[in-house]
């Protein structure tokens, strides 16, 4: 740790003060090189998966594994499209003057040395080592165990084009083994990684924000909500609490409750259920909702706090908004909820009422991405309010310092 | 702890959506209600100085501790002068429209609960809890133990104002007693509290940062430095050294530590060693500073990491800017460092070069503070590199969320 510690602050020093072109052009020749290097990788990541087989991995979790062309050529695009980002260094993020005379700026600076620590999902280490380059941070990546010969062979593959580009190779480093006593090093680097980075499930989450003496950037769960108001147009409402959960239902911006104002129930409730239901999902819901659709499983208590990530939703019948934003603020993750309603100063009470980092109005929770964003890639998504909240971009990972320009002022 | 937190969320909640003139009104009503406590305050001053005393404490923290007329008025038009701040809650941080239709802003909002754990100086009290207070959060405060009558008193008046404005008195509660296991309780409430911000001595922040689950803003020393180039004006840098480190030597922003190009040696600073050391400021120099003047006492290596807080100052000859930015970075705090130059580019190539959260050109380092900025007040000056970096004012005290309107939007 010691040893790529020091490297990795040496590469962050020197990234700070290099010219935005060169970063591109680092990040163009490292997804030059991951295409090159494209066989190698998939040799690699052939041994993961037949390793993750005889240990006898999910379905879900081979998947998430697997790299083929396909997933290969989405990596070096995501380096390109991170490449040709605005970059995020040395933004003026505000500057005025002071009646002595002294001129001040807030400039945008990297964050420094960025400790990720992420599951086995190969593709993360280039999407997170080109935003981090982007931002002029070095990384330090620790993937999970399963992807280790996958992302060993990415890491190699992202090195060379970076060091193609004349930059130092400690730019991105991987943690040299999948031992788990190294992830406890990296959360007690305290002053040689400047932030910690999570991905993943609850326990390493958990696991990192309990242990870590190095400031995290928390992901947590997407406890995601769609409240369903009685004023609401019943065919956005059918199409946004369908795409909400079925779009993708395993990713974190997958809406896990449903909450419908009692108004709505007879009304609109009937068919979104039957929409989900249909489509193969299951449904658990309070005696209300069981009373409407004999399909519809009982919630219990735990349903309310349950991230499914799975075609399951539970389904709620509330008091109006304030009924949803009580139950929301009080089950949530913080993370996405989304109201659907056609009065405006109910959708205003609940765009304000919701502690969350994202809260929509007549729009998928699915939305909550960094590219739907328009900010080019994420690292995740923060439920943290420190620094970041929502999306995770380039931006993200940068810090300010203030400039101060005098001749020769003291204080009195 | 349970129930101060429950209390603390529920105002929390209250105040984020409390409209800008209703905090402001209750800034000055709490201002009033400080004058006319004056006397109460006092009393309990009176009890904390005795027992200071007869405990032993150094004049230093009894001046720091006692309060007078002067000192509770100075309190209470801190309090106005946060009420007439801008409001720093529902800012437009930036917005934009998505090809898709969907109109995304980013908007501050309030942190939540905020922890402020401070030593002996009791009008920490009133100025963190009406900085809170303005940002919309709810403050829970922890005084020293030496400080606790004079705390108490102060908070009881601040309530007393936040009521007759029709907010809740639970918007700023104190820690119910001394006893130092409470502080733990405080950093162990992760959900609870969002954000602990430790004001004190480098033995507290360390402990915080150690110990706590809860993320921490940190405000660690003040190990700043001045650097005179070989191309420094004489007289501003002659001014410059004598007030960085002389006007107040005991603030976070006093320098520590003088850097001299060998270049300026000669030339620059005998006259700067003589204005220190005839003012009473003790000299420790590296050998070729002591050959200079023979009031110089020799460093040791303690020297470059050692935050005096005091009239004493270390001083070291250097190889021009590179070798000025090499000891910096080295031994600093990353806290606050300025260049004496009239080259422009070796002043950009400090700027740059130095990872401080405030760098400055030609003007001393005691300008470090939220007031002199033009931020109004400061909570204190954040030596991380997360969320907020430098002077920590109402501004940084809140989060940001996403608002995302659509018009019944799903994502392909």
């Amino acid at each position: 740790m010691q040893r790529i510690g020091v490297a990795a602050r040496a590469a962050a020093a020197e990234l700070a003060l290099t010219a935005p072109e060169t970063k591109s052009r680092a990040l163009l020749l490292a997804a030059q090189s991951v295409r090159d290097a494209g066989d190698a990788i998939q040799e690699a990541n052939e041994s993961d998966m037949q390793a993750g087989e005889a240990k006898g991995l999910t379905r879900a979790l081979l998947d998430r594994l697997m790299l083929n062309d396909e997933r290969i050529e989405a990596m070096a695009e995501g380096l390109e499209a991170v490449a040709a980002l605005p970059d995020p260094v040395g933004r003026v993020l505000a500057q005025w003057d002071r009646p002595n005379g002294l001129k001040i700026a807030r400039l945008a600076v990297p964050l420094g040395v960025i400790g990720i620590i992420y599951e086995s999902r190969p593709n993360v280490t280039a999407d997170a080592g080109g935003l981090c380059l982007k931002a002029g941070n070095a990384a330090i990546l620790r993937g999970g165990s399963e992807s280790f010969h996958s992302s060993t062979a990415i890491i190699q593959a992202l090195r060379q084009g970076i060091a193609a580009a004349g930059l130092p190779e400690a730019a991105i480093q991987p943690m040299p083994s999948t031992d788990r006593a190294l992830v406890g090093e990296m959360l007690r680097a305290a002053g040689v990684i400047d932030v910690i980075v999570p991905r993943g499930g609850r326990g390493l989450i958990e696991r990192v924000m309990n242990e870590s003496r190095v400031p995290v950037m928390a992901h947590l769960d997407g406890l995601c909500h769609v409240y369903v108001d009685g004023e609401a147009d019943a065919k956005k409402a059918r199409n946004i609490v369908f795409n909400s959960k079925m779009r993708r239902p395993g990713v974190c911006g997958a809406a896990e409750t449903l909450l419908v104002d009692a108004r709505a129930m007879a009304g609109m409730l009937p068919a979104i259920l039957n929409d989900l239901i249909t489509e193969g999902c299951e449904v658990r819901g309070d005696p209300a909702v069981c009373g409407l659709d004999p399909r519809v499983l009982p919630a219990t208590e735990a349903d309310w706090s349950t991230e499914y990530l799975d075609a399951i939703i539970s389904v709620k019948i509330v008091n109006g908004v304030e009924g949803a934003i009580r139950h929301i603020n009080g089950y949530g993750s913080h993370h996405t909820d989304s109201i659907v309603t056609e009065n405006q100063e109910t959708a205003d009470r609940f765009l304000a009422g919701i502690d969350s980092a994202i809260v929509l109005h007549n729009a998928s929770t699915q939305f909550a991405d960094g590219g739907e964003f328009g900010m080019g890639a994420e690292i995740g998504i923060s439920t943290g309010k420190l620094h970041a909240r929502g999306p995770v971009g380039a931006e993200q990972l940068t810090s300010y310092k203030y400039v101060v320009r005098g001749t020769g002022q003291v204080r009195p």
